[in-house]
């Protein structure tokens, strides 16, 4: 063999062990992962007659519980309370209420208990007056030394492997992965690129009410208190088509929350996929569904099978469950 | 010459010829189009110091009147107009306040009397109460045949070249193009992607209320009365941040609308690029400018040129106005 049929063996062999490579190495061998990978080909094979163009390619993601965790409460509450704690070591005398107080203490019964009211006093005492660079370098020290009461990992080591890989399976084979979350834009867009490989522009999600004014002779984006927008329920089709504008040919949840995204997306015409994370998996995750306060999950698992989703099984589908346990 | 060096000669020909073709043909060899061609060059050379990754290339644009021509008025208002007209020959008693009947006449003056209420009056009557989808299908059939009152145009012909040219520019030396416009997603979105190759994704601008219910048994998002949000002024760099999350390198406007927006982006480090669109030109196009009630720019000129903004004349830099006038 003379160097140039080396070098061309070489490159075709490099060639065929890329495509031949398992996309999804963290998904059992169960019918879960044949779905993905069937539903995939068939949009993506310019042969087949469910063929899509790669601009129509579109993949959208619930984050908490669907991506990360989100127990025992969702991730980006535990550092607005780190954040009250934080502060009041400071100064005591931001406690002005019962929430400020129990958030503080850490009392997460007492928060729960205080309902919506007290979730919004503990967002905007850590969620507004300041810039959206100054929020974001806050939530990225809280990231990179925090760490989850159970598993002792760091709250982006909670990323499940699984999806990580659909993300990026999706992505080589052109589709565009968006988050749509009910967790705030600027919260996920510290760690989304680096977590998810997801853009900025890709996280949709929702937002505290936001002022364009000069701040210390610097234009700035002042993140203001109050809520903009609830990224939840009918809230994500309806964010969807402002920012995106395209119907997804894919949609992945794991609550209720979810339900009318996947519903939208899956009543679109042509070839859809719909998914749903059900968490099953007691010993290496939490297991929870139609009685649990986080993540709430009963419409999708009692209509969804009937719809043609994808109920994926955490415990059965699923080899590895977080990142950082790898 | 053997067969080798032929192809080696053939291919490093037709290299070249890429490289050296001019980007931007329809600009005037003027100091405009250098500034704009030595501004990308000093952010996409790897070995300049002004270098800036590509994930981080982000351009935003203004549409009516930098991107295609708001005279008499904004051509989503004579789509509404047109509207109107149609459906009154149809049913004459939707005509049910003075806004509708100036519509429905075709009567600019006293719908510009009425001000905001009547202008919110028709395009309640015309943008609201159907799906998406419907509407974008009406404006698309109306985009097919209705002509511009003065120069005969369809009005997607009514593109600026010299602009179409600069996005597919920008876009080649990998830069994400946006449009952000005070003009209605849903209407943009239309002919963004043809007109410009902007996809929906990329289209920023105002919406009226939007709902997700199921309507004739299917699940869709319909129009609602009422506005959800003005892409303008301040509204313009909220947006921004809502939707992109990044400050963008490079951002071009024509009016005090953009005057925030283009203060914001050349404000960040760096180098940045901030354009105005100087309507110059009354005998190709329309002059105007601190004195219009279209698209009125009175601190751009005067403050612009102090904070390095490139003000570009129509009539002295581009040496074709309209696209569909080549």
């Amino acid at each position: 063999m003379n160097k140039l049929m080396t070098l061309t063996a070489t490159i075709l062999f490099a060639s065929s062990g890329i495509a031949s490579a398992d996309p999804l190495p963290s998904w059992n061998d169960t019918s879960a992962r044949d779905r993905i990978i069937v539903f995939v080909d068939s949009v993506t094979d310019p042969k087949s007659e469910d063929y899509v163009t790669p601009s129509d390619r579109i993949a959208v993601f619930d984050n908490d519980g669907t991506l990360w965790s989100e127990q025992p409460v969702y991730f980006q509450l535990i550092y607005a309370v780190d954040e009250v704690k934080e502060m009041a070591q400071k100064d005591p005398s931001i406690l002005t209420s019962d929430a400020l107080k129990a958030a503080a203490a850490g009392d997460y019964a007492t928060l729960a208990e205080g309902g919506e009211k007290a979730i919004l006093e503990v967002l905007n005492a850590t969620h507004s007056g300041l810039s959206v660079e100054d929020y974001q370098s806050s939530v990225a020290d809280w990231l990179s030394t925090a760490k989850h009461p159970t598993t002792g990992l760091g709250y982006d080591q909670m990323t499940y492997q699984p999806m990580v890989e659909l993300l990026s399976y999706l992505r080589d084979e052109d589709f565009k992965t968006y988050i749509v979350s009910g967790g705030g834009i600027h919260f996920m867009r510290v760690f989304a690129e680096r977590a998810y490989g997801i853009p900025t522009e890709q996280v949709i999600g929702s937002y505290t009410v936001t002022s364009y004014k000069t701040v210390d002779g610097q234009p700035t984006i002042t993140k203001e208190p109050g809520i903009g927008f609830v990224d939840d329920k009918e809230g994500k089709p309806i964010n969807i088509d402002r920012v995106i504008g395209k119907r997804p040919l894919i949609a992945g949840g794991n609550s209720d929350g979810d339900y009318p995204m996947i519903e939208w997306t899956t009543a679109g015409e042509g070839p859809r996929l719909g998914l749903i994370v059900h968490h099953t998996d007691g010993e290496r995750e939490v297991a929870y569904d139609c009685d649990s306060h986080i993540g709430r999950l009963c419409d999708g698992l009692e209509n969804g099978p009937d719809m043609g989703w994808l109920i994926v099984d955490m415990a059965n589908d699923w080899s590895v469950v977080y990142t950082g346990a790898r």
